[in-house]
C-alpha cells in the first residue's frame, strides 16, 4: 500500500470549506443555502470551478446532480464515487453534506499532487436537494439517480413559494443534459459529520457506519370545518389545528417512551389553514417520523403512531388520512465496503468504532444501485441543523485520509 | 309611536345583501373579502355609492372607518349610530357583519321612503378590519375610534404579506381625512347574526344581547432550538412545534372541561419556523382564547391556561413567554339600551329572548365611548365563519324592524 505515504492537505480542505461558508450566509456562523436558490447557484459555480481547476470533467444531469470525473487507467470501468450535498437547511451549518463533497475534492487534489492515476475512474457526486428544506421529499437528487421516483415527478415538485424543481434548475443554469442514473457505479463512499455526539464525546475521529436507524415517516392530511372561535360549541368543533397538535404531541410522547434505548420521534411540520384568529382551521397537514436502531422497536413505534392517528380522529372529530408513509430499512450498507472503511482506518493507525446512522443520507438511495458505505467524522456536541454546528481540522483530517485510502483500495483493485 | 306604521323592505335589503355577496367570492356560497384588499375596496365603493344614492353624507377616517350620515332636525346633537363591518374571514359567509351595515342602510332608506326626519342625526358606521383575518388584532377600526390603540400603532399593523394598514388604506383609496374618534355619539346599535344556534333552534327572530362572554385571549411566544430530527436525543430537544402543540391541546382540553356549562377554548393559530422536514423548529407563536358566560369561571379557565404554559415550558424545554393577553369584560352594554331593544320588540309584537354574545364585536369597543346595545338575528344551525353561513328573509326582517324602531325611539327622544 504505497499510497499510505501520502495524505490529504487539511489546510487546503479547510480553506475550501471556509470559502463555501461565505456563500449563502445564514445566522452567525451558519448557512441558509437552500437548494436551487441563487446562493445554491453560486456554490455550484464555485464547486464547478474548483473541479475544473483540478482537471476534473464536470457533468450535470436532468435533476441538477453534478458529477466531477477523474479518468482511470481503464476508463471503461465503472467509477468509484465519493459525494454528498452542498445545500443546507434554513438554519444550517457549514459542514453537513458540504464536508462530504469537499472531502471528495480534496482526495482528487491529493491524487493530483502525487501524480497518481487509479485503475478505475473516480467521481465526486453532488446530489440536489438532500435537505428537503425547500422541496419535498429530501434526498431528491439521489432518489432520482437510483430510480426511486421518475424524473418528471421530481422536476414537478413544488416549493412553498410555488417554484418547481424543473423551473429552478433552468433558472439557475443547472438543468443538465446528462441522463439521470442508468449507469453503473463501482461503489459509493459518503463521508459526513456524525450529526450525533458519540464520536465527539469519545474523542474518536472515525465512525464506521454499519447500518441505518429504521425510520418510518408520515404525512397526515387533516380535514376539519371552519367555524367561529367564540360561539361554536366544543362538541361540534372540528379544528384542524387541534388535530394536528394532537399528532405532534402524540408522536413526541412515543419518542419519549423509547428514549432510553435511543429511540426518537419528531413532529417536524404542521401546516393549517386559515390558521388565523377568530376562525377554526379546516385544513391541515402534519409531517413527522419515528426511528430506532432496532427495526422491531421502530415498527412498534410506527404502529403506536397509527393508533395516535385513530385516537386523534376520535378526539378532534376531524377526518385524518395517512397521505404518505415512507420507510428506510436498517440494513443499507455493503458489508465488504463497511469492512474496508474499518480496515483502512486500522491500517492507518486511526481509531474508529462502529455506529449506526440516525439521519437519512443520499447514501441510502445510492446503496440501492451500488455497494455503499459511510464514514462519520466528529462534530461538536453532535449539534447540527443549527448555525452552531462545528468541526475542527484535527477531528476531520483522519476521516478524510480514511476516505482517500479506502477509495484508492477500491479504485485500484 | 306613529313610526310603528312603517317597516323595512326586506326584499330591498336582500337584494343589497346579494349584491354584496358577489364581491370577494370565496368558497361556494361564501365570501373571502379580506380587509383592505381590492375586494374590500370594491365593496367599500359599492357601499359608498348606495349611501350617496340614499342622500347620506359619507366620510372616512384615518383608519378607514366609514360613516354615512343623515341629518337630524337638530343636527348639532350627537348622532344615533348603527353599524358593523363589511370584511370577512378567509372562509366567511355573506351575513357576518355585513347584515349589520346593510340593515343600517335599509333603515335609512325606509326613513327616506316615509319622509321622516329624526330629531337627532343618524349615522351608519362601517368599521375597518373587524375580523382580524388579515391584520391583528381584530376589531381594529372600532378600537381606534374608541381610543384603545393609538392611530399610528394601528396604521403600522402588518399583514403576513408584509403590507401595513396605512399602506393598504392609501392603496385602495380609503385613507380618509376625518379624525379618528374624539367626537360624541348619542348611542350605538349593532345588529348581527347570532353566530350561535339558540335563536334558530327556538325559532325566535330577535335576541336581546344582555352581556358578553368573559373572554381571555393569549399570544404566547416560543423559543426552542433547531437540531436534526434524526440523531438529536429526545432529552435535548427544544422543538417549538411540540411546545406550540402542547399549548393547543392544553387549551382545547380546558374548553372541554367547561363545555357542559357553555365554556369554550380555542387554539386559533400556531406559527412555527422553519416548520420543515429534517429540522426541529426553534421559533413559534401560539394564539388562543378561553371564554365563559360566568366571569369567575372564565377567570379560572384563564388561570388554568397559565398553568398549561408552565407545564409546557417544563415538558418541551422551550422558552415560553406570554407576549400578549387581552380581556373583554362581560358587562359591556348599557342597561337602558338593552331594555329599549327588548321593549321595542315587545311593542312590535316580535318574540325575543335575552342571551349573551359569545363572540367579540365592534360594539365591545364602541361601548367604551357611548351607550351601546346589540340585536341578534338567527342564522341556520349557528354556522358562521364558514361558507355555509345562512340566514333567511323571514328570520331577519323582524330584527331589522326592531333596529328601525329602537333607533327612532333614541333619535326622537
Amino acid at each position: 500500500m504505497p499510497e499510505q505515504q501520502f495524505a490529504i492537505d487539511v489546510e487546503r480542505l479547510w480553506k475550501t470549506i471556509e470559502r463555501s461558508a461565505e456563500i449563502g450566509i445564514g445566522r452567525p456562523g451558519g448557512l441558509a443555502r437552500l437548494t436551487l436558490t441563487d446562493d445554491d447557484r453560486r456554490m455550484r459555480e464555485q464547486f464547478r470551478d474548483w473541479c475544473v481547476e483540478a482537471g476534473l470533467k464536470v457533468s450535470v444531469d436532468g435533476v441538477g446532480n453534478m458529477f466531477a470525473r477523474r479518468a482511470g487507467r481503464d476508463d471503461s470501468l465503472p467509477p468509484v464515487v465519493m459525494g454528498s450535498h452542498l445545500d443546507t437547511q434554513f438554519n444550517g451549518g457549514r459542514f453537513d453534506g458540504i464536508l462530504g463533497v469537499l472531502a471528495g475534492l480534496e482526495v482528487m487534489r491529493t491524487l493530483n499532487d502525487n501524480a497518481v492515476t487509479t485503475k478505475r475512474p473516480l467521481e465526486i457526486a453532488m446530489w440536489t436537494n438532500e435537505e428537503g428544506a425547500r422541496f419535498s421529499p429530501p434526498m431528491l437528487g439521489s432518489a432520482a439517480f437510483a430510480g426511486v421516483h421518475p424524473v418528471d415527478w421530481i422536476r414537478a415538485r413544488k416549493a412553498d413559494d410555488g417554484a418547481t424543481v424543473g423551473d429552478e434548475l433552468a433558472r439557475i443554469g443547472f438543468d443538465g443534459d446528462a441522463a439521470v442514473g442508468g449507469r453503473s457505479l463501482d461503489c459509493y463512499f459518503e463521508l459526513h459529520i456524525e450529526q450525533g455526539p458519540e464520536l465527539d464525546a469519545r474523542r474518536v475521529p472515525v465512525g464506521v457506519v454499519t447500518h441505518g436507524y429504521s425510520v418510518y415517516g408520515f404525512i397526515v392530511d387533516i380535514v376539519g370545518e371552519t367555524a367561529h372561535t367564540g360561539p361554536w360549541p366544543m362538541d361540534k368543533r372540528k379544528n384542524a389545528l387541534v388535530a394536528g397538535s394532537m399528532l405532534a404531541v402524540g408522536i413526541n410522547d412515543i419518542g419519549w417512551r423509547y428514549a432510553e434505548s435511543g429511540g426518537k420521534a419528531t413532529a417536524a411540520r404542521l401546516i393549517t389553514w386559515p390558521n388565523k384568529p377568530g376562525i377554526l382551521s379546516d385544513q391541515g397537514q402534519f409531517t413527522g417520523d419515528v426511528r430506532h436502531a432496532d427495526p422491531a422497536i421502530a415498527k412498534r413505534m410506527r404502529d403506536e403512531f397509527l393508533t395516535v392517528i385513530d385516537d386523534t380522529r376520535a378526539r378532534s372529530l376531524c377526518d385524518l388520512k395517512l397521505f404518505d408513509e415512507w420507510h428506510w430499512g436498517a440494513d443499507i450498507f455493503d458489508r465488504s465496503m463497511v469492512d474496508l472503511v474499518r480496515d483502512t482506518a486500522a491500517a492507518l493507525g486511526i481509531s474508529s468504532f462502529d455506529l449506526p446512522s440516525q439521519a437519512g443520507h443520499d447514501s441510502y438511495h445510492v446503496a440501492k444501485v451500488c455497494p455503499t458505505a459511510m464514514i462519520f467524522t466528529p462534530c461538536k456536541d453532535g449539534i447540527t441543523h443549527n448555525n452552531n454546528e462545528s468541526a475542527t481540522k484535527s477531528d476531520t483530517e483522519p476521516g478524510v485520509n480514511v476516505l482517500l485510502h479506502a477509495v484508492l483500495a477500491r479504485a485500484n483493485r
